[in-house]
């Protein structure tokens, strides 16, 4: 089986492959050949046991897609987008590639099957920025798409089109929102989304930081573990399962920040804990409180989708995967 | 105030047209100049106290959108789209028209308002199409975004980005997700929709109409009439008070076939009734098995949108406006 990540550079797309290097297969299908896509140069993996090539380019890009296609790859994970602070500063920049880039990937697809029949399963990434303020206690799998970013939008635009493309048999689409990514690795970053990783992972490693909102903010998280789960399982699927309704509302954990901090102590002491510090921003606190705090997501869940099972495996997964075990500065 | 018409030739651009034309205003603003845009040359009225002019043009061509909005409109319908069967049967002509030709009208606006600030309102009509099953007994104003054809998504996604180009400050948009018109004047057609008004329209003129569907059919409802009055009143509301979800499901009037015969009785006698003959379509039942039935429209209620008061309104509406007040054959 041939397999395609577009994105592949990007944290989840290198984690990603680096599953499906080590797994060798997606569910019970072997990977002959992976493709990795990106705007940049893409590593690759060393030990895997398929061939692997790499493509740098652009998928707005007039002949990207089209080429990326025209192996016929089997399997696609769509991970490239630009985010959502950038969407939303830089607007054409963000139809163009969040939106435009799809729909050349999507076509693209569909011109392929004109040829002999061609009908990819197909990954998107989508977010839960595709819902918007106000908000039930939980979000369930019937809430309205009233996404607030243009981030939000192009995401909920995609995933309309996947589902038309999928019912008409052109492609055969799972849309998946992926709550917010936790801990995220790497540098601290400005995002207002950031802080929820930085006062974890800045203080497993004896580093400060700073933490702009209350403890009562509550959000909605996976680990990178978990989203690279979801990515391999939303391949696997039986789409038939799935039905019409192809974009999901993915499991998660819902938390406070209070709830994380108990989850730093339990693992690194109060030593750790004494290291994140408060320093209130208003701005911050006013974006993070137009977003989605809680999801019922049955759907996804009799479909098989898991969750990490608390906030300490959230915590536990990070110290495991980017740690190599140890907890301390 | 100058007001743009897209679509103006269709059969609702005719009767705002009208409506336009005998009130002279809009809400308490008066209209100084209309233009009356579509593919096709559009009549214009003999009768409106203020300048008529008429464009022909194709809103997905090149320089079509950009050349309307050149002039400024403060207030643009925009009624322009191919029909469902046609966007089903079509899918790059749908797509192109109903997508692509509402983006270029959107960034016409938002390039013009780069020269100097423009923001007009922009009134978009939608369709319960949006929609797909199942559904609940009522559908609230919270409920998903998942239609099950490619007219349907065309308009959700134009419903996305009217939202998000107002949330920008880009245009001021109001989009309306119309009822399916009753009683729809003219010949009787085949569109499965048709049926609805066939069994009607027909017998009050003293000929046969055919019945494909069963009797406890149940479907969503606005009369031409109504349907006027919601564009003006999307034309004129304060959109402040619509707040960020700029796409309404609006009220209608609920009815069975059963209840539209009852009120075809009751205007026109046994006699009438009689020349429905009953054909059971079994592929007509099913396409009608997939619409919405009924609606909670909470929201469009309080903003003040008012539908017919019943079906019985609904066919005198018909009565009075097509039929100059005479019934039978």
């Amino acid at each position: 089986m041939h397999t395609l990540i577009i994105g592949a550079a990007g944290m989840i797309g290198r984690k990603l492959t680096a599953r499906l290097a080590a797994d060798g297969a997606i569910g019970s299908r072997g990977i002959t050949r992976l493709t990795l896509a990106d705007v940049v140069e893409t590593p690759t993996p060393a030990n895997a046991g398929f061939a692997v090539d790499t493509v740098t380019g652009d998928l707005s890009s007039a002949g990207v897609a089209a080429s990326l296609v025209s192996a016929r790859p089997d399997v696609i994970f769509d991970l490239a987008s630009i985010v959502s602070g950038d969407a939303e500063a830089n607007m054409e920049k963000g139809y163009r590639i969040n939106l435009d880039g799809f729909r050349l990937l999507i076509d693209s697809i569909r011109a392929e099957g004109t040829k002999t029949p061609y009908c990819p399963r197909l990954v998107f990434t989508s977010s839960i920025a595709v819902f918007g303020t106000p908000f039930p206690a939980k979000i369930s799998d019937e809430f309205l798409l009233a996404p607030l970013t243009s981030y939000g939008t192009q995401k909920a635009i995609c995933e309309l089109l996947l589902a038309d493309y999928s019912r008409r048999g052109l492609l055969d689409g799972i849309g998946i929102r992926l709550p917010t990514i936790c801990i995220r690795p790497g540098k601290p970053n400005l995002a207002a989304s950031g802080c929820f990783s930085n006062i974890l992972r800045e203080p497993l490693v004896g580093q400060e930081a700073v933490l702009p909102v209350a403890d009562d903010v509550r959000h909605w998280f996976a680990s990178p573990r978990a989203a690279v789960g979801f990515l391999t399982h939303a391949a696997s699927i039986d789409s038939a399962a799935v039905g019409s309704r192809r974009n999901l509302n993915l499991p998660g954990i819902s938390a406070t920040i209070g709830e994380e901090i108990a989850a730093l102590r339990r693992f690194a002491g109060e030593r750790a804990v004494a290291l994140i510090r408060r320093e209130p921003n208003e701005t911050v606190a006013r974006i993070i409180a137009g977003w989605p705090q809680d999801f019922d997501a049955k759907r996804a869940l009799a479909l098989g989708f898991r969750a990490d099972a608390s906030f300490d495996d959230i915590v536990r997964a990070h110290i495991e995967d980017e740690l190599g075990g140890r907890i301390g500065g």
